[in-house]
């Protein structure tokens, strides 16, 4: 097998073992179902990850590997602080609706008891760039007065992850830009200087994400087929 | 075995299984564990429970059970809506933090896949909580004007619930009383029509609860011992 060809099977067997987990679970999937649903025999996932344990953990940093690129872009767009904070949101909230490994990246998270692994802390790099951006904001004059960025910063990421608890609760993941849009009429009324959430909204969804023929804002990987 | 001693057999097994979900989850508990922990026989459990899904459904429903109470509590007290609110979260807050049959039921909540039986829809009741109080805020003049009830409580509801994910995620559940004061002062400022939350706060924090001697505020039922 050349190099080419190891790559293709490896990834192969992450996105199919993704689409087992997101809909299964860790503890639902068996290499022998993601065998089947890949069409690879056994040894070769033996081969590339040596045991489910290790697929799930690659699974789970592909997953946390997402969004250092993703900010980076977003940081990188010389817009102001609070429009970036919104505009990635949208980007996450899609990712975590449309993307397979980001979606079992998710239900690996909420079952890690179950992976016998040392897992990569989640949200604390979240609220990290989340308070740099809200000191953006207080630097840029945007920011109202009695808001304390640090803390700030984890109210809005206790909002913005409980709001896909809630979302899949209760079924409604197609709506999750909608739900997003209500949360930040919230968030915005709170954290502007100037409240006005509808007109900043309006501005983010009129240019809803850095435009994708100059940095591939569309996820490279394939969304799971409809349920 | 007289009636009370069957309420008080089945209290035990409820309450022993409890402790043991919220440690080891579902799958991580079986009724042999039950059984050796709580000192009665499997049998015993058998004849309360018939199976160890009715005693983890049996976890959950009073698990839910607790709310309507704790809220008639607090929508009887005659305070000013917000503070309503916010002292409510307070109480819920301590209960998921120190009551043994509503952490396990959040645990159990958590891991429903895994639970082959209808579960009570989650969320909706809460929602529908906030929005009443928001409504109620609204006729008090103390709601701010551009703040729609409905969808702003959809936002508090999942504010609320994502800071435990975020605080039981990051080990600092012992601390959520103060994660939910810095919550709130985020939230107030969006949600008060001439925001001072330090002020509604400290005069929350002064009355933090409808008195214990009034109305029974202190679960009943034990925490789970230091881990």
């Amino acid at each position: 097998m050349d190099t080419r060809g190891a790559e293709t099977t490896r990834r192969t067997l992450l996105e199919t073992a993704a689409q087992l987990f997101d809909q299964h679970g860790y503890a639902g999937t068996s290499i022998s179902d993601i065998s089947t649903a890949s069409g690879r025999t056994s040894g070769a996932i033996y081969f590339h990850f040596a045991s489910k344990e290790n697929l799930a953990l690659a699974v789970l940093q592909e997953h946390f590997a997402t969004w250092p690129e993703l900010v980076e872009r977003y940081r990188a767009s010389g817009r102001p602080a609070l429009e970036q904070l919104v505009a990635l949101s949208f980007s996450v909230a899609r990712a975590f609706r449309d993307d397979i490994v980001v979606r079992a990246g998710a239900r690996l998270w909420m079952e890690r008891k179950a992976i016998n692994a040392p897992l990569p802390a989640p949200f604390v790099g979240w609220i990290d760039v989340v308070s740099a951006l809200l000191t953006e904001a207080r630097k840029e004059g945007t920011l109202a007065p009695g808001i304390v960025p640090c803390t700030a910063a984890h109210g809005v990421v206790c909002a913005f992850f409980g709001l896909h608890t809630v979302s899949d609760a209760l079924g409604s993941r197609e709506q999750i830009e909608d739900e997003l849009h209500n949360l930040w009429l919230l968030l915005l009324a709170a954290l502007q200087a100037q409240p006005d959430p509808p007109a900043l909204l309006a501005h983010v969804i009129g240019h809803p994400h850095i435009p994708a023929a100059a940095t591939g804002e569309a996820p490279a990987r394939p969304s799971q087929a409809p349920a």
